[in-house]
């Protein structure tokens, strides 16, 4: 793509609503604009990030087995009466009446929905264990909707859903998806512990979330730093090892500020290994067994032909919040750099523009058209603009790799820059392969 | 994928609330389910095709150069009564308060907010043309929601904008889409003709509407069907044959019922050329030059540093409902056969069980290893029932090609089948290049 054909409005004002580090560069950058509190529309650039989010969660998900479908935005209020839930989901809730007055409302999560879904097709044990998942809109009506895309109103999610004749059937079901949360993680570059958590309004009584460390999160975090030496590698989907990592991962102290007691982190942690920081949910995971199922009548009959309510876990992951997480935890001393599977592009080329010869130019294009046919995803920074502004301007884009072409290229040789590192003098052959690496 | 671990709950019953035959198509095979009046789940089966026509509508998008972003489902009435719409709209747009008593909508389309987000961003003439788009859920509050994904309440739609300096970029840009979308329908399997349409809410005075021909359509269409014989293959994107594509297609006779004249068909259309049926709406464009820019102050500067209201046109594509299209335009004699672009899976594999003996059931996990290794989509039924229940069940699933192991079997040959024609013996080498084609 050529930057000046692309719709990505960068601006030099630094936005005084936005308090903290990811909302400032995503409006600076162009990624996002507000359309009302809270509400965002999310422009070429923001949503290219986004989408690569979101393709990486859903690989890891089909992977282990869970199923693709989609539930609608809006949902009735029987379901939710059903539950037990409407009256109890307080006013975050958006309730909306439509206009043969019916009690509609847009939905927070899917434990009902998602419920009355297979109550009304899975009869048997023979078709368990199923996980079944979407990545859907969601909508919060917070009253302080703040922090840009980490707190805001209408929020894009990836939430799955397990299904379960036993109990231990369904713990299975939880430490698989422990394990592939911990690697969907990974996988973004980002690093997630997992902590004991409390369950809130889904309910039930297992619970983990999964926080990234970043100094502007909202929730403190109390933890063994030992927990980062945990080699994910050693760890596969058999039912022992699923059992192990989760033992593994929670033999650590983790825990945020409402499970945190300052005598057990003193008593189960050397103060060398104390981490007191900041962190940011990115996933939150919930084992509730008969929560849903026994007051919706979900049941499946069991080898004796026994109704029995059917186990349900439920699992989410913020997949809009994650764009702003990953900023929070890798943009520094005013450099943003995307960690490489969910960078908007793989390299940028920034030719010198001169307005009476436009040699950097054409070289450029060409060095372009080369990438391009080895399915490099490759922006051209054609704009005329000069190079100090240029740099600047792709120091917030964040673009890990720089190809630029200028007074320092020779004929066959141009500049290759990792960002935050030294450039050298490569050729075009050798640029490919380092960015094939 | 093997078909006893999918989430594909196929029923026997004839749904009675379904009275066409997409809706009962998709309630049977389980590819939807209602979730309350005129919102529906989409479960794998149905999501997987709705995915692939995404898909495909996407690249066609980007093809021409469009661009994708997101903008939210919720919006503000703010920039509804800006443009004056807000009343006007009437009852199908879903109004909402949210907690601090704010009006916001569930937006039935996107002219507002796109409009808004252009005229904070874009300033000069020299970023236009601009073609931005977006796939994302609308609300329609029907009164009387019917036919399944037709005629639903929430549903999926790609809609772009385009942005010119004059008059006459904008309707080479409304020709470009107008072009780019005979491509896609042609792409995803179905015939659709463009018909001078009226602009309704929207607004403008040039609107071309994409109808496909079907005898269950809501539409009533007249139509000179040498319109069908124009061959879509001599035409490119060069201004001039933008134009022409253009002036080709509506020189023949087709319109809806709306605008129909029994006196022009008659005397433009030979009684032997003229069709007389019914069609479905799967795509509108529309070109409103400043019908929304003017009273929302969307301006730009020209060259001569004048500032102009920019003139946009939108263009719209039925994502969901194009799966009901789909069907009713493929669904004859009680077998449905996907058009195989957007065919759930490219193959599906029928070994005849028997208790007793297992062998069919390995010759096909054999075969679906082989064609997995080749990237083709292929679902094993693997279920323990009867041939006849089988073929009769995927008459209605509608994979066009199937393997079928069974008494004709040979050592290394298997029946292989096009949804109706008639089977031949193949090794599965044959096969998988019968596939490739």
């Amino acid at each position: 793509m050529y930057l000046s054909k692309l719709f990505i409005p960068i601006t030099k004002d630094l936005p005084a609503e936005a308090k903290i580090k990811s909302h400032q560069l995503m409006l600076r950058t162009g990624m996002i604009k507000q359309s009302s509190a809270g509400i965002y529309s999310w422009l070429p650039l923001g949503f290219k990030v986004m989408k690569k989010i979101e393709q990486i969660v859903r690989e890891e998900q089909n992977f282990i087995g869970a199923q693709e479908m989609l539930m609608p935005t809006i949902q009735s209020s029987e379901i939710w009466k059903e539950s037990g839930r409407y009256d109890d989901y307080g006013e975050e809730m958006l309730r909306i009446k439509d206009r043969q007055g019916r009690e509609m409302l847009y939905g927070p999560t899917n434990e009902e929905l998602i419920t009355d879904v297979f109550r009304s097709s899975v009869k048997s044990y023979k078709s368990l264990p199923q996980i079944l998942y979407h990545i859907q809109w969601k909508f919060r009506d917070e009253i302080r909707p703040r922090f840009g895309v980490m707190r805001c109103k209408e929020f894009y999610m990836k939430d799955a859903y397990s299904f379960d004749l036993t109990d231990e059937d369904a713990k299975k079901s939880y430490n698989k998806m422990f394990f592939s949360y911990l690697k969907t993680f990974r996988r973004l570059g980002l690093k997630a512990i997992p902590m004991a958590a409390d369950t809130g309004p889904i309910g039930g009584d297992l619970s983990h979330e999964f926080v990234i460390l970043a100094e502007t999160g909202e929730s403190q975090i109390f933890a063994d730093k030992r927990i980062f030496e945990i080699d994910l590698n050693k760890y596969d989907f058999t039912d022992e090892s699923l059992s192990k990592v989760r033992k593994d991962f929670t033999s650590f102290y983790a825990v945020t500020d409402d499970k945190f007691s300052e005598k057990k982190f003193n008593e189960q942690v050397d103060n060398k290994n104390q981490i007191k920081t900041k962190g940011i949910e990115v996933g939150h995971i919930f084992y509730f067994g008969d929560k849903y199922s026994k007051p919706m009548n979900c049941l499946i009959d069991d080898k004796s032909g026994k109704k029995i309510s059917v186990k349900m876990g439920s699992y989410g992951i913020g997949v809009s919040r994650l764009v702003g997480a990953a900023i929070e935890a890798n943009y520094n001393d005013d450099v943003m750099k995307w960690p490489k599977p969910i960078s908007p592009f793989d390299v940028v080329i920034l030719p010198s523009i001169n307005k009476n010869n436009n040699e950097n130019l054409q070289k450029a294009e060409k060095i372009y058209k080369e990438l391009k046919k080895q399915n490099v995803d490759v922006l051209l920074d054609d704009v005329d603009e000069n190079m100090s502004n240029k740099f600047k301007k792709h120091d917030l884009i964040g673009i890990p790799y720089q190809i630029i072409i200028g007074s320092k290229s020779e004929e066959n040789k141009f500049e290759f820059k990792e960002l935050k590192s030294k450039s050298e003098l490569l050729s075009v052959e050798n640029i490919k392969s380092k960015l094939k690496e």
